[in-house]
C-alpha cells in the first residue's frame, strides 16, 4: 500500500516531475526502426514522457526526434514532406534539420540569419538492434549508449515488437516483475502457446502453484527468485532480472529464446511496451520469427495499421467465457501478452495503491517502488546519477535453473545472471 | 423551479451523499435474473449508485454481488474464473466467495489464515421475480424483501426487460410520473402499438388533451390522478402510483397487461430502467410476450449484445421525419420507450432545474420532488426509515376507472389502487 | 506572440466575453439556406457563439432561431413538430413561433394567458443568397442587414458551402488573412485544381515564393497585399480583404469564380466555416457548379449527411504519403480546403499563442488581432459600434494585379477593392 502522494510520485512522468526527471537520465526506445524503415521516411508521431514528438529520417537516412509542432505557428510537423537535409513545414515551407535546427524560413531574407535564431526541441535518436533509442534529458549528462544484450546480439538472433497499453507504465511494469502470476494467469499459454510449451521447467510451473520469492539487490536495480518444489531436495528458481527504471526480462523456457520487456510512458496513463525475444547464441528459427510476428510469446496481434493490440479495452479484450470454462484460458482472454495488458488495464488508468493489499509474493514489487523513490529523491536532492543508466548495469540476463535447496540463488546464480558472449542462457 | 442545491441533493446518489444513503435503505434491482442464468454463469459489471460491482452465481447457483475489484493488486473481477464455492480473480488465483470474503489466497499458507482477513464489500443479491435485487445498506439494517406485485405473481404472468438510459435518474422517474405527456408524445402509439392499441380509455385521452392533475398522498409516496372528460357527468381518472423512492406504474388499459418502471441510478448520469409488465390474475399470451420481447409497449429493442436501446443518441434515436409528418409518431421516433427516453436525455445528463417553468400539470412532480427531499433529510437528521421500504407500502396498483363527477378519486378508488390477489386491476 | 489573456480574450466568444459581445454587433452566417428548403422544414440544431438553439420554418415559411430547450422542462425542441405557425414541442405540446414567444400550452387554461408570459431567447434569421443570417446582439441595436456582394448578386452568379471545422475560429481565420502559405501548401492545387488552375498569376505564385508583405488599414479592417516578382519593372500583387470580425477573400485567378469565407464560432474549439464563390458579372458555369458541389476549389467533400468534412481528424485526413512524394500535395492531403483545416485542426482546439514566432509575412495577422483587441475594448469601454457593421464597409473585393514597382498597391487599386456593380473583378 502506498499513500496517495507516493502513488503519484511514481506514475508521474511528464517534464518536471521527479519521476520524469528519473527517466530523463536514460536511453529509452522511442520507436521500432521498421517504423522509420529508409532515408526520407515520412514522419511519425510519437508521445514519450507526456511530451508530443515527431520522428523523421532525412535523405541522408539520419534520423531525427524533435518538437512535434512547427516554431512558427505551431502547425504539427506530421504534415511535413522530407527535402533532402531536413523537414519542411507543410504550412509556410519553415524547414528543420534532424537536431530541430531551423535551416530555412523561405519568407525571410537568408542573409539576415533569421532562421539560425530557431530552434524546436531536439533529442537524439539511435539505432541499436531494431529499436531507435533516444534520451530526453540535459544534452551535457548524456550517457553512453545502451548495450541491452537483446538489441547487440547479431540481427538474425533477436526480435522486437511494441504494442500500446493503455494505462500508466507502473502498473505495467509491476506486471513484469511479478512472475508469480503466471501459474495462474497464463496456465493455459504455458501448455499451448508456441514459444512456451514443451520446457521441463513448465512442469515445476504449474505443480507447484505457490512459489515462494527471495528479492536480491543488483547494481542496476534487482533480481527476483521465485523458488518452486523440484526434484527430491531441489528447488526450480526462475530468476526475474528488473533493470532501473523499466527493463524487466522473463526467465527462460528450455532452449527457447529470451523475452523481455521495456516499459515506457506516453503520457501518465499509457504506455509503449517493447517487447523482445533473442536467443544468446542462435539464429532464431523461421518458425520462431513466424510466431512472433502472429502474436504469440509475449508479442501481439493488431488493429491493422496500428500498435493497438487487436484484442482490447473496446472489444472487451475478445472475452471467450467457453475458452474460459474449457480451461483453454484462465482468463477468457488469448495470448500471454493480452492477458498481461487486459488485467493491467482492468485496474484503471492509474490503478489507487492507497487501496492494494500486497503479499509476501510482491516482494519484488515493493522493493523496486523503493528503489525507483529513492533514485528519484537521490537525483533531485544531490544529483546521482541512478542505477541502470552504467551499461555495466544492462548486462543481465534471466534465467532459471534447479538448485539443491540449501544453496542461495543469489550466490549459485551470479555466473549465468550475466551476459555472457558465446555462452548461452541457463534454462531449464 | 429547483434551487441549484436541491436539484444537486436530489440527483447525486453516489457514496455519502443524502439521496445515496436513501437509496441504500432499499432493495433495488441490480440486475434482470437472465443474465445469470445458471450456477457458474461468468461474472458480469454492474455499476450501482456510482459503486463499481461484479455479481456472479457460484456453483451452487448462489449469488452475489461483490466489489468489482480485487483487494490484492486491484484487478476486475469481471475477468474471474467461477470454481465451486467462489470466484477466483484471473492475475494470483485470489478467490472470493458469494459475501466478498476472501476464501483462498494461493500464494500464502493456509494455516496463517491470512484470507480470513481479507474481505471485499459485498452486498445481497436475490432473486424475486424475473430481477435481481440488491441492498446497498447497512446489513443491520437490511429490510424485508420486496413484495411488488410484479415481482411476486406466477411466472407466466410476468415480463421484465431493462435498459440502460443516458441521463440521471430524476428526470427519468419524473417522465415516469407525469402522465400528462401521453396525449401528445405518445398519442401515435396509443393508435398502433399492439400493447396499448384497442382500450376504450385510450379515447379519452386523445379526445381530451387537457387532462385536470389531483395528486395525492400515499403512504409509500403517491397516487396522481389526471382527469379527464369521459361521458355525461364522469371523468375518466389515470390513476398513477409513484412509491419511494422509483417505483411507478402506467394507468392500465382495458384488459392489457399494467406495466410500470423501477428507475435506478447506475451513476449521476446514467440510469437502468427496469421496465414489468404482468397480468395480475391471467397468463400473458404468447402473442404478447413476443410484443413485449420485440420492443413493444413500454419495452425496448436493443443493439445486438447489450441493454443499450437501439435507437440512441449516437444514431440520433433513428429520427424519422417522414413518420413525424404523416403523424405516425409526434416526435418522430418510433416506439412509447424510445419516445420517452429520447426527451429525457436531450435536456442533458442532469437537466438544470433552476431554469425550468412548472405548471399546474407538473403537482406530481412537485410533490415527488418534496417528499424525497424530506425523507432524505428524516433520515440523514433523525435516522427515519423512509416510505416505502415497509412491503405494505409496495402493494398498490395503477388503476384507470370512470367515475361519476362528484366523486373524490382517491376516495372512490381506495379498493382498487391496492392488490387485490385474484382480482383483476380496475381498467377502462 | 500573445500574452496569454490576450489569446483568451481574442478567441473566447461566448455570451459576456468581450470578443463575444464584439462578435454579437453583427449578422453572422447562421445556416446555408438549404438546411431550411421550405415552408414547415424541420428544426435543426445550430450552435452559434456557444449558444444552443434550433432553427426552423413555420407553416408560413418564416425562419424561426431560437433557444434550443423548452422553457417548461428542458427538453430539446429538436425533436419538435411544425404546426401551422409554430413548432410545438413533443413532449408536453408547449408551442412557440419564431421569435420564440410561447403561443400554446396546451395544460393551461387559453383565458388565464399563461402563455404569454414564456418566451424563449430568439433571434433573427434572414435569407440573404443562399445564406440565413442572424444577428445575435441587443434588438434595439441591431444593424442594417448584410451586404456582401456575394450574397447579393443574381442567384445563378453565386454558390455558397459550409463546413465544420474543429478548431477555433481565430486560428480558422488567420489561415484566411495568410495567403504566404498558398506557395507552399497548395502548390499542388495551383496545377491541378480546377477551380484554380489556367490562371497566368499562379506562374507569379509559383516563380516567387517569398512574397513581401504589406497591409493597409481599411474602414471595414484590412488590406492585405503580397508582393510577388513579376516582368521587368513590375510586382504581382495579391490583395487580400478582411472585414471585422470574420469576412476574408481569396485573391483572384484569371476569370475564375471570386472566393471567399466567413468564419463563424461554433464554441471555443469549433467554428463553422462559409465559404462562397461568385462571379461579380456573369453566372456560373456548370462546370463550375459541378466543381463546387464535388469539393474543388475552396469547398469541400462531405461524411454523407453531415457538414464534417470527408477528410477529418479521425482518418488523419486521408493522408497520402505517396502523392506527397510525387509532389502532387505538399503535406500529402488532398484537396485546398482539406489542405488548411487539417494543418489548423493540427494545432490543437486554440493554438498556444504564446508560443508562436511571428515573421513579417504575418503582418496581416498581427494587425487583424491588434484590430479586434482594440475593437472589443472600444466596445465595451465606449460603446464604440465596431468596423465592419456598417454594410459600406462590406462593399470590398479582392484583387490580383500586375502594377509598376513604384506603385504603392493601396493607392492604384483603390478603385478595384471596391465592389462595382457590373464590373468584372480586377485579375490577372
Amino acid at each position: 500500500m502506498l499513500k496517495q502522494e507516493v502513488n503519484e510520485l511514481l506514475t508521474q512522468t511528464g517534464p518536471g516531475t521527479p519521476m520524469g526527471d528519473l527517466f530523463r537520465q536514460y536511453w529509452v526506445p522511442a520507436l521500432l526502426a521498421e517504423e522509420l524503415p529508409e532515408p526520407g521516411s515520412p514522419p511519425v508521431r510519437v508521445k514519450l514522457l507526456s511530451e508530443r514528438l515527431i520522428a523523421f529520417r532525412d535523405d541522408d537516412g539520419d534520423y531525427g526526434l524533435i518538437d512535434e509542432f512547427c516554431a512558427h505557428r505551431g502547425v504539427s510537423l506530421w504534415f511535413g514532406k522530407n527535402e533532402g537535409n531536413g523537414l519542411r513545414c507543410a504550412y509556410h515551407g519553415w524547414k528543420y534539420d534532424v537536431t530541430g535546427q531551423c535551416i530555412d524560413v523561405p519568407s525571410e531574407p537568408e542573409e539576415r540569419g533569421f532562421s539560425q535564431k530557431v530552434k524546436l526541441t531536439g533529442y537524439p535518436l539511435v539505432k541499436i538492434g531494431d529499436v531507435l533509442w533516444t534520451y530526453l534529458g540535459d544534452p551535457e549528462k548524456r550517457p553512453t549508449l545502451p548495450e541491452w544484450e537483446f538489441a547487440t546480439v547479431p540481427a538474425d538472433q533477436t526480435f522486437t515488437s511494441k504494442r500500446w497499453q493503455e494505462c500508466n507504465w507502473l502498473q505495467a511494469l509491476e506486471g513484469g516483475i511479478d512472475s508469480s502470476h503466471v501459474s495462474w494467469l497464463h496456465s493455459g499459454g504455458l501448455k499451448s502457446d508456441p514459444l512456451f510449451k514443451g520446457a521441463k521447467g513448465n512442469q515445476y510451473n504449474l505443480s507447484d502453484m505457490k512459489p515462494f520469492f527471495e528479492v536480491a539487490d543488483a547494481p542496476g536495480g534487482l533480481f527476483i527468485g521465485a523458488r518452486r518444489n523440484a526434484e527430491e531436495g531441489h528447488y526450480y528458481w526462475r530468476i526475474t532480472p528488473w533493470v532501473m527504471p523499466s527493463f524487466t526480462m522473463v526467465p527462460p523456457r528450455g532452449d527457447h529464446p529470451i523475452h523481455g520487456h521495456l516499459w515506457v510512458p506516453i503520457d501518465d496513463e499509457n504506455c509503449w511496451v517493447f517487447t523482445f525475444d533473442y536467443h544468446p547464441v542462435r539464429a532464431l528459427s523461421a518458425d520462431e520469427v513466424q510466431a512472433m510476428k502472429d502474436g504469440y510469446g509475449v508479442h501481439n496481434e493488431y488493429v491493422p495499421g496500428t500498435y493497438r493490440p487487436l484484442a482490447n479495452k473496446d472489444n472487451d479484450y475478445l472475452m471467450d467465457r467457453e475458452a474460459q470454462k474449457r480451461g483453454e484460458t484462465f482468463s477468457g482472454v488469448k495470448g500471454i501478452a493480452a492477458q498481461d495488458f487486459s488485467l493491467q488495464e482492468s485496474m484503471g488508468p492509474v490503478v489507487d495503491r492507497t487501496k492494494e493489499r500486497l503479499v509476501s509474493t510482491d516482494a519484488g514489487i515493493i522493493q523496486a517502488r523503493r528503489r525507483l523513490q529513492k533514485a528519484a529523491a537521490a537525483l533531485r536532492d544531490e544529483g546521482v546519477i541512478p542505477p541502470g543508466v552504467d551499461p555495466e548495469h544492462q548486462k543481465v540476463r534471466s534465467a532459471s535453473v534447479v538448485l539443491p535447496k540449501d544453496e542461495a540463488f543469489i550466490e549459485s546464480s551470479a555466473d549465468v545472471l550475466k551476459v555472457r558472449p558465446g555462452v548461452a542462457q541457463a534454462s531449464v
